[in-house]
């Protein structure tokens, strides 16, 4: 059923950007959202982006930290990574997580 | 717990944006992203905005019209709203949504 307006998650190529990390990914104009699937145990390195992104965990137990400080988020959580901040993260157990982006992650598009 | 980086959404004062519609918002530079508990039969009317959107159903099912094409959407699925096309939707059970939106919406936050 996807089409201009409306995308079914299941029916979008997962990429696997970091090891254990498998996204969907929806980008538009300005805006890319990324549905991630994480292995328990799989590690984003410290790393940091021109791109402001914001972070929810819809299931699971992510290890996240951000300038410096350590969180962990459960479902009802939201981390706010403003542009340029340096961030890194830990999945727990078997996590889902959608992150936003803006600008669009040119990058992730030939991944 | 909500400090800077990290926002725990049950400590978010909800607004009433529209009637049974009440939004828990988080505005950065450039991105709002809101946390909707919509209660079953409320609508949102047709409008349009300049501002992007992204919605996504978290649990429930939300009937979308985008630019005159109608969808159910259910968890699993997301809507893509580019600027200035007209919108209008209706829960049809208790819903949970997530909008995300680029420029911010200055709109809500004196709301």
């Amino acid at each position: 059923m996807t089409n201009e307006y409306f995308k079914l998650l299941a029916e979008i190529p997962a990429k696997e950007i970091f090891p254990g990390f498998l996204g969907r990914m929806i980008h538009t104009q300005h805006l890319t959202i990324a549905y991630w699937d994480v292995t328990a145990g799989s590690e984003v390195p410290l790393h940091h982006h021109i791109h402001e992104q914001m972070a929810t965990v819809l299931e699971g137990e992510f290890e996240l930290e951000v300038n410096g400080i350590s969180q962990v988020l459960l479902p009802g959580m939201v981390a706010v990574i403003a542009s340029n901040i340096p961030h890194r993260g830990m999945a727990i157990t078997n996590c889902k997580l959608m992150d936003v982006f803006t600008p669009v992650r040119e990058d992730y598009k030939n991944r």
